[in-house]
């Protein structure tokens, strides 16, 4: 018996509920409470991936996002705001933590990789016990959807936030073996030119949605101009040893 | 009924048998052959991960690697010998795929990130149905098992084969945010040169044996100099807008 209070910090993979681990399912079914992150007033999509093993004793803990489309990232409010959000939301686990409670965290792919996870683990760290549970990222469910081998012997992977400005997208394109660009979203134009302009259309392809319904995968250049969701990615593949 | 014969690149995840999908654990539960690549003479790692759930009946395929270690990885017979081991497993698998079984082909971590599982898809893909199966890479088993959030923001994360000349792996982790080296291996003094020469010293993490009863997770400085395992990585997390 573990009693020591513990938070969980769950990936629950790209989208298939079948993509959860097996220590994701195990734990989530033996928790107190389980969080999850939501933008107001929408569904968490974590909390859907999950919901086949939330207990229906378990305490449900949605934490909204404020509204913050209005103002931009780079903005000292847009900061200030979302610390405050992850105040609040560390606060509210940690309230149950102290009365002895288990829980989890749930995120979409993977807990340590760009996750909104982080932001809670790194306030809450000193304080209790967390176990991280890794889970598929969104890029492994994207490629494996794909079927794109990525990456052979030295080819290095470069992992792209496409919400870096164009110049420094184009910079990190260049001299790349394996790329992967995250975080489409309003930036897909940028990511196109960036892609046209380092000679990389023809080897680029675009995966919205992988392994769920909604799963979609073209070749880049066949997209032409449309908004892409924010968990677009789009893949270009190495081409190092292969014997 | 799915009737038509296909192979399952199944990803196992990074050691943690409870790291397996519930998919890869379906999936295996119903083939009829199971394959895993393995080094002569020595027990096949993703074999062991999966052991609980190959049903006793199932045909066990162990594709064991030709003896390689007297040759350099960039010799032309090196390169030969291989292929001709690829050609020979994807043969072995084909003729049981064209009798009508179904199979998978088991891969630590994941089948499409630095897999053998890529050299007998590439060769299959055209003539049988494959899947890909995603699994926990290794990678993510170690920043997990170190509780290191990677990526922040707008960070790149860059993931480098250790394997790669002193010089190309300098200019690689210059300018770098977040840093994966794999295939640590016998390239560790190689790789802890590198990491002093670029001022990230302090910031790198040594992991090996993620998830698995030999984990051992400490600061590269305090490493020393030692031999270190294929399958140990360093890790740098990326220092990203954080609110």
């Amino acid at each position: 018996m573990n009693a020591s209070p513990c938070l969980y910090g769950i990936g629950v993979g790209p989208g298939d509920p079948e993509l959860m681990t097996l220590k994701a399912v195990r734990l989530l079914q033996a928790v107190d409470f389980v969080a999850y992150f939501a933008k107001a007033g929408r569904q968490s999509t974590a909390r859907v991936i999950a919901d086949q093993h939330v207990a229906a004793t378990c305490e449900e803990l949605p934490l909204f996002y404020p509204m913050t489309t209005e103002i931009a990232f780079t903005h000292p409010e847009y900061r200030a705001r979302l610390a405050a959000f992850y105040e609040e939301a560390t606060s509210q686990i940690a309230t149950r933590l102290a009365a002895g409670r288990r829980g989890a965290l749930l995120c979409e792919g993977d807990p340590l990789f760009y996750g909104s996870f982080m932001h809670v683990f790194e306030r809450l760290k000193g304080s209790f016990q967390a176990e991280i549970v890794p889970g598929i990222t969104g890029m492994a469910g994207a490629w494996s959807a794909a079927g794109l081998p990525m990456t052979w012997g030295d080819d290095v992977l470069t992992v792209i936030p496409a919400t870096l400005p164009y110049d420094r997208l184009v910079d990190r394109l260049r001299d790349a073996d394996a790329i992967v660009i995250m975080k489409l979203g309003k930036n897909i134009s940028k990511v196109q030119q960036a892609i046209e302009k380092c000679g990389l259309m023809d080897r680029a392809v675009y995966v919205e949605y992988a392994t769920r319904q909604a799963e979609r995968i073209l070749p880049l250049a066949t997209l032409g101009a449309r908004a892409a969701p924010y968990f677009a990615l789009v893949l270009v593949a190495g081409r190092g040893r292969r014997p």
